[in-house]
């Protein structure tokens, strides 16, 4: 039997996303049986029982986690901008704070549903690229972009909530001040600021995932055809779309949600969480 | 360890359901994974070829079947009305054809998903009652079946396509000429011939069942509040209802299909017929 690669899988969160980042992991488990896991924790306000918890979780089905305390020091010089909190840098400056002898990782949002291999997406070839991401073509998103960051030259705006990182290149190109300085200077304009300063800074250094495949949207499901370029079936969707992303304020794991992947979300809820046995 | 006793599935097909057939099995096997199963597929235009099919599918799983083959001389005296088959006969008269000393069978129909244990279905308590099962609860429903047999006291419009059979009651109460005589009778009112005899003929004699739990009609999920007495959450759903099923024309394996429990089923496809892994 030849043993895979682990594959290193990072997320940052806190308490309230704890229930969608198990089920994210579960049906990432569920759907790469081949596979082992390492997953990196990066928080800096759980508290020790919910972290044994997420461990205890990770480690019954058989992957490993890391955890990554990010304590008051981390990010002394970074501005903090309207009510965001230094969270918004986890993701970009990740790379600080992992093993140095990592090379590879991929971020992903709890948001998420993995439904079938990750692999491919983990193996993406990332020579010269920093990143590997999927951007969302929805039209009047595009044009918005182009209005709030005039100076960049933004095609297209890639959505950071799966993003796989080329850690060596990283540590030598990507700079915190040059994202420090990006922030003051358009603190009034940042919406996602991770999201922003990735495309502002980055965007010609991020390698184009095939969204349909590893960034589906599940809201564009229901959109009209003028709206969105491609438009898969279901079938095409449960067999071929790798990661679901449940984008928006309204989440599957909310009363009254309502969508087209809810009940396939809420199964997967209950294999990850146990269902309540009662109503 | 406890050997829990079979459970005995009645199936009667044609070779256009075959594939429902198993994403329907798929779906009992995943979901009661302690319990082992006996599956009675009830055919008369089954291929060789067909049968063997759902025989090793089966038993892939770890479970066994049955082949009751209905040949051209069975019901012989059994009027055929409109553009019926013989095989509207199937289901109220498959005790003939069964072994002897079955004394307990749950048919279910095709185009179902079970979602969480059936053993407590399975296990129901019969004394007295020849069948269970689940009316769905649409007032519109009920008074158009007044109007088409008032002679028969139809309080409760029960679903056939999930079934329990009390075998040893029913092979000393149902009569196959009391059957055959109603549909003399009605040739020209009958619907859904199987489900309008039990109801007409049996009503009295079948034990209610919750059909949130056990036979939840999928279209429901959209309606108004105002058509249906009880409208469950997805969570609750997806917890505690057994069984799903996708009533009506409009199948969740037809192109252009849409509801709330596609991906879910579409899920269980990919699970019980592999994806076609190119689109």
């Amino acid at each position: 039997m030849v043993t895979l690669e682990p594959i290193n899988i990072l997320v940052t969160l806190d308490a309230n996303y704890l229930k969608p980042l198990k089920v994210m992991l579960k049906s990432m488990f569920l759907n790469n049986p081949d596979d082992s896991f390492h997953v990196f924790l990066m928080h800096s306000r759980l508290t020790e029982e919910q972290v044994n918890d997420v461990d205890e979780f990770v480690g019954r089905s058989g992957h490993s986690l890391s955890v990554v305390t990010i304590g008051e020091d981390c990010f002394n010089d970074a501005p903090i901008v309207k009510h965001y909190t230094k969270e918004m840098y986890y993701r970009l400056l990740a790379f600080r704070y992992l093993p140095t002898e990592l090379e590879r990782i991929l971020y992903l949002d709890p948001d998420i549903l993995v439904i079938n291999s990750i692999r491919s997406l983990y193996t993406t070839d990332l020579s010269g690229w920093l990143f590997a991401a999927a951007h969302h073509d929805i039209i009047l998103a595009r044009e918005i972009n182009k209005l709030r960051f005039p100076q960049y030259e933004i095609n297209e705006y890639f959505n950071t909530g799966v993003l796989l990182m080329n850690l060596n290149l990283i540590r030598e190109r990507v700079n915190e001040h040059d994202i420090y300085q990006f922030v003051e200077k358009h603190r009034n304009s940042l919406i996602l600021p991770d999201q922003d300063i990735l495309n502002s800074l980055y965007s010609k250094n991020v390698k184009k995932l095939d969204e349909l495949i590893y960034n589906y949207d599940v809201r564009y499901f229901g959109y009209n055809r003028l709206l969105v370029k491609h438009k898969p079936s279901m079938e095409e969707i449960i067999n071929k779309t790798v990661i679901l992303h449940f984008c928006g304020k309204r989440k599957p794991w909310h009363k009254n949600y309502r969508g087209d992947f809810h009940a396939l979300y809420k199964h997967y809820e209950k294999l990850a969480l146990g269902g309540s046995g009662t109503y």
